[in-house]
């Protein structure tokens, strides 16, 4: 059995100076930096729906498929999905990336009932599991589509009609158990639709409460069946929503303080929609880690001058190298990875253009991972910072960490004639000082 | 004594038809409606920055003031500050509002030690003190300047230096001690530069549990003095930082929680805040009130079209319907009111555009109270509302609210073959209906 | 025949007064202001696509069809058109609009050959010539789908293939051909493909000529075949494109002046587009009147949190008084009209929100004009301008305008010693003026 | 005489391995790429007014200077002015670039009376012009700062008073006298406060009369003094105004077509003014030069989640490729250059600070002219595109461009019957390529 990619591969890395369009340039997966290969520390894998379920449609191309791939093609459902399937383990193996991700819909047809569905979903992930064995491809994580279904049109969890939150907890069952069985490193959930259209029909408070009982039930679960993966939250700020509840890191943080599960939910990060939110990618994964709840990575890119989640491929290693640091710095990924959560441009319709776009996306991250490593080893950056702080070691710091109060600090204030004076930051010196690592 | 705003009022009101622009034509103080009066309501307030400060200068023009206001042009500093005071209480006067707002830096000249300053503070609030007697205007909030002053380039209690955070709490404790004396209904806390210009530099976490600990030591010094007023956190995503830690109302619930502070601590949502933090103001309305933090308002709006704060004055009711609408479901304010935290134009260099500014801000809030409270008295919208959610309280609403698992409910799913149906949001509809109220 | 919308109208003015969702409350279509009737004034129109032929798809549901009219589950392509022209024209004749705008593939399903297309085209435009003709309802504009065809992914006028410019072309003639046989007000071009994904494989100075050429070829057209209607190009910033060479209305003037264009073709501006290119509504129509190119208008409303085309009904009287204010100073329409290219809400899935959307949307123009019209008849506003600029009626001003030099100039405020001094710009009290008439 | 600057060069090129934050890794000013030194390509220039006059205040602190520099300590400003000049040129000495920028009012303080402004301007650069001499520094533009003073504050050419435009005439006419006296490459106008802040109370139309005309008096007066160099102007969208004029290329350039000066009169592209108008900076290049009025770069870098002009320094040079590469790509520059219109942030209040900065940017620059000179000469990109145009280059091609009608075009492609299929557009391929020689 052919498939569109099965002509291609393995690519391989070739270095710096390949001109090959189909080698990896920066990505030598089994090159080792700070104690592990590339592969450990990136853990890349390749996402089922942009790469394998997207037919080239936009807003303003609904109606017509513009991607050619022999699965669209095919009029029974159940042997598209086999074609489809093949093709994708072939696009796997022809990167020779470790992990991949799915949802319950990408994988399998949905039916007319949660039961056929189920059904479907199980015959296609038999399958892919004899495939992950003879591959060694593994899977990063799973989840459930609750937000492509018309059912789904108000939400999941947070649908006005409880029975849709039923359905909801019912599928999140069957994709979880079968991410158990498939030894996924990971479950997510991404609230595409747990949010609002508009404040006039929407009672906040108890959907939120709602969305709090849905994800607790989900842990509940998780620890009944003995799955040890991290369940993942993915922050999204609208689209398609209005307004999303998972809005960004630090809405979900608040979220899982509110209903408890700070110790037992992390946060899938999205570099596009963390931009989307207003902020630098950097600082989503900064805000992460401080709190606790740094988990995984959708590893893509939006674009400055629009604003909606384009999920492009990512290409300016540069401005990844801070956010590398950060991850570097909290001791690197457990369970997490680098997902490509990323599409080719619409007119980029050649099965050749998606390989060369993982290629280009792997090898971004990887120079970044190097230029990130190089930095972090050399120690300069963060003696930079220790001193910036030195200060709070000494015995101010230490009385006012240990709770010091308004009056003694004012009283300390007038017996010092204190009169603290601004010190340079040298943003530009640091700035540069990464530039000579990139 | 004569002040440059003691020709012109007292403003009262003339209803719809007057064609006087010094004359009220919505702000009927003494108007009741749902039991309370608009005064009672709104609890309008003028701030001192925008009002009596701010010389005209803007990015493009720092050198030159540009207003022509006598105090600007004394050269004694004290004396200046008297002649603002004079002006300002005439304005409050002539205005008819029943409250005001001040940072310590606004009311009374920095000096050369905190000590100084602290005289300087007390001298003028004495005259406050006063003042606010003899006209009956009172205080809805105080607060204290940490972002002006060069010390404070780099944060106040997020200061790379702790001397810098002892500082802060002392000047801290001098204006919430005074807002106590003069019967201050808030103490509020602006972080202006609690955040970042690069990570860089910065230790996120470090910085966050500094901020936490000065908010901290701000409620137990409230307790100790006993003051009873709300202390409130006004958050704001960025400007003058590149990122601040109280981004939206979301964040800052987060950051209370981490800190143990939710039930001590509320909000103070600005509506430009909001709009540059990308949320709609009912929205940080919404969030506030359904998280229990709801405090106070600084009422204003920025340009849809601008990136940065420009505080200009309300003047769409029609816009404003929908925060109020979700302000009176909650009950209305108890410690809060609304804040006129807005400037004129800056070509609006006469005396009488402040004026006229205020009165036009003044009626665009009292109509959207207007109009809000009589679309919350014919109940039409919260019925819509209750009956879109009708299904949880309902037998499944109810097993799902008390904890039904994911087990549970695939079975039901799957024993009652469950297939929700899509029903209408209505939203053209009920936007329709907040219109006839408008 | 009875169609979904059959059941309803016709819709009737009742007054403000009125509880009834299916009545204007403001659109007395009959009603004269300054020598029109609202209905000459405002000359609606209900557009084609959206309200007929979108499925409720979105990024995220692009696969399962939410909304249930009966004509998408016709399997008859030609006889799914005929049924959604018939609801169509029930809708027109409901609300009694005077005008409807189409795409020619919105009526016509697209054939296997572009003959086979026009031919399905001529089909169903004999038919709704027929029910214009019995409806009394008229065509404000005509305009060929060139984005949603897979042959367009690249630009129509601008592809990198002449071949796609020669289809576009024979499109275009066809669909202008028949917009003058239906006495077509106007015809609109939107480029929505007419830009590019990517500076790096794009030569946007040729492109830009060919689409120039393209243009001028349709200018011609329309007088060879005696059509009288405008030819109108439709700003957009991006969406579907990354950047789109109609940019917004100034850049669109640069480009018709570049191609000698100026005096035969003008704008259709779309209020969700101009927010999207970073201006004001009122900023768009302004700069269009201000350059001899207003043309007619898409009447509508973006989300302002939103960075994408939501299409939303206007709801606000308020915020569209300055753009009807602009278009009254500059004479009204002549050709154009207010087209609703706005759609329901996805969850709005039922009929009669349809209905109620355009009666909303109908009533907010309705409301909005008639305060700008007591508000340019009332003259206030215009002498305030008037005054501003007096002196540029005086001895210097006509100096200026004639030609005065640099030289000539700087002897002059030499010799009289100028020293200009700024006056009120009286912002604030126009605004408060503004909301004296809304 | 020694001045902050005075002990620290001069830079020097030590190459990528330089560990010295005060030597130049990238910028070997002599080292030649296709043809010319990378001091011919990039042409850099020191700003005035960031570099010497900015006392570190923002919107929230304007009242206290942070920075300390000698000049603003110096109670005479003709001192203080001479002062600033002697570090200026220091600065320019110790970082080796050829070239240097300044606004009137930057050099020399502003008078009570024009005369007396002109006076000191004349003596202050009587001084630069000996400066110049000395070091072999260059003048690459000059202009006049019309928009701090509160003369100015609603416009200068666009003022509602004409007493306003002579005064920005004569002082224009003194500068670019100046100007052409120093050597000056360029004049340029930025028009800060050529806009509006709101349209009830402007005359759009008569007010981009006046701008035209002051523009043809400024094209005027150049050749009437042999002014050889070119005339400049800035687009910016917003900041100071709501909307300014210049918005962006695009609208400049329908604005110099409208007044017949697109012969005359190029741009001086901002990168933070084209992403704050919501280009890419290529974008805003690419423009320029398929329009023919490039003309020069103020190189800086927008904060992307920022909604103002932050003018940092470049440190990124993979994002500035494909603007390097336009350029190239139109011969590069003629008279214009790499102004470096950028600033230290706020806390880094030290000379030093100062030096790095512009090491940085400058280094970036040149590391991104390297890529681009090298992706140039290896013409695969060139290649790329121009094959994906190769069509126009044929038959069909050449008839459209030479003036095909509807008519012959669609008779084309009914009698061929023209099905054009899509082509992928690679632009993944592109994206990588580019990355190969960055």
């Amino acid at each position: 059995m052919t498939s569109v990619f099965s002509g291609f591969g393995p690519i391989r890395y070739e270095g710096p100076d390949s001109r090959n369009p189909l080698a990896y340039r920066w990505y030598d997966a089994k090159r080792v930096v700070l104690g592990k290969t590339l592969e450990e520390h990136l853990r890349p894998a390749v996402c089922y729906w942009h790469s394998f379920c997207w037919r080239g449609e936009d807003p303003f191309a609904l109606a017509t498929p513009l991607f050619r791939r022999p699965w669209f093609d095919e009029p029974d459902p159940m042997q598209a999905a086999r074609l489809k399937m093949d093709a994708a383990f072939d696009l796997f193996t022809c990167l020779g990336v470790p992990f991949w991700c799915f949802h319950d819909r990408d994988v399998a047809p949905e039916g007319t009932t949660l039961r056929e569905s189920n059904a479907r979903l199980d015959q296609m992930l038999e399958l892919a599991a004899r495939k992950m064995q003879d591959s060694g491809v593994r899977l990063l994580w799973g989840t459930a589509n609750l937000f492509t279904n018309p059912r789904y049109m108000a939400g999941a969890a947070t649908n006005p009609d409880p029975e849709v939150y039923a359905y909801a907890a019912a599928q999140v069952k069957h994709v979880l158990e079968w991410t158990h069985r498939l030894g996924g490193a990971n479950y997510v959930l991404w609230g595409g639709r747990e949010g609002y259209e508009t404040l006039l029909n929407t009672d906040l408070k108890r959907e939120l409460d709602h969305y709090g009982r849905f994800l607790a039930a989900v842990v509940e679960h998780k620890h009944k069946i003995g799955f040890k993966g991290t369940i993942l939250v993915e922050p999204k700020p609208q689209e398609p929503t209005k307004h999303q509840y998972d809005y960004d890191t630090a809405t979900v943080y608040g979220f899982l303080k509110r209903y408890g599960l700070e110790d037992e939910v992390k946060v899938n990060i999205e570099v596009n929609h963390a931009t989307l939110a207003g902020h630098s990618f950097e600082h989503e994964v900064a805000v992460a880690c401080a709190l606790g709840i740094f988990g995984s990575i959708d590893a893509n890119r939006g674009d400055e001058q629009l604003g909606w989640d384009t999920d492009q491929f990512p290409n300016n290693h540069v401005a990844l190298v801070p956010a590398l640091l950060e991850i570097l710095r909290a001791g690197g990924f457990t369970t997490g990875g680098m997902n490509f959560d990323a599409k080719v441009r619409r007119q980029s319709i050649d099965p050749q253009d998606l390989i060369e776009a993982h290629i280009g996306g792997l090898d971004t991250l990887a120079r970044a991972l190097l230029s990130a490593a190089a930095l972090y080893e050399s120690q300069e950056l963060c003696d930079a910072r220790r001193q910036r702080y030195a200060g709070w070691d000494g015995e101010l710091g230490r009385r006012i960490e240990a709770g010091a109060g308004l009056d003694e600090l004012a009283a300390l204030v007038h017996a010092q004639s204190l009169d603290p004076q601004p010190v340079s930051g040298r943003q530009e010196r640091l700035e540069n000082l990464v530039n000579r690592y990139v």
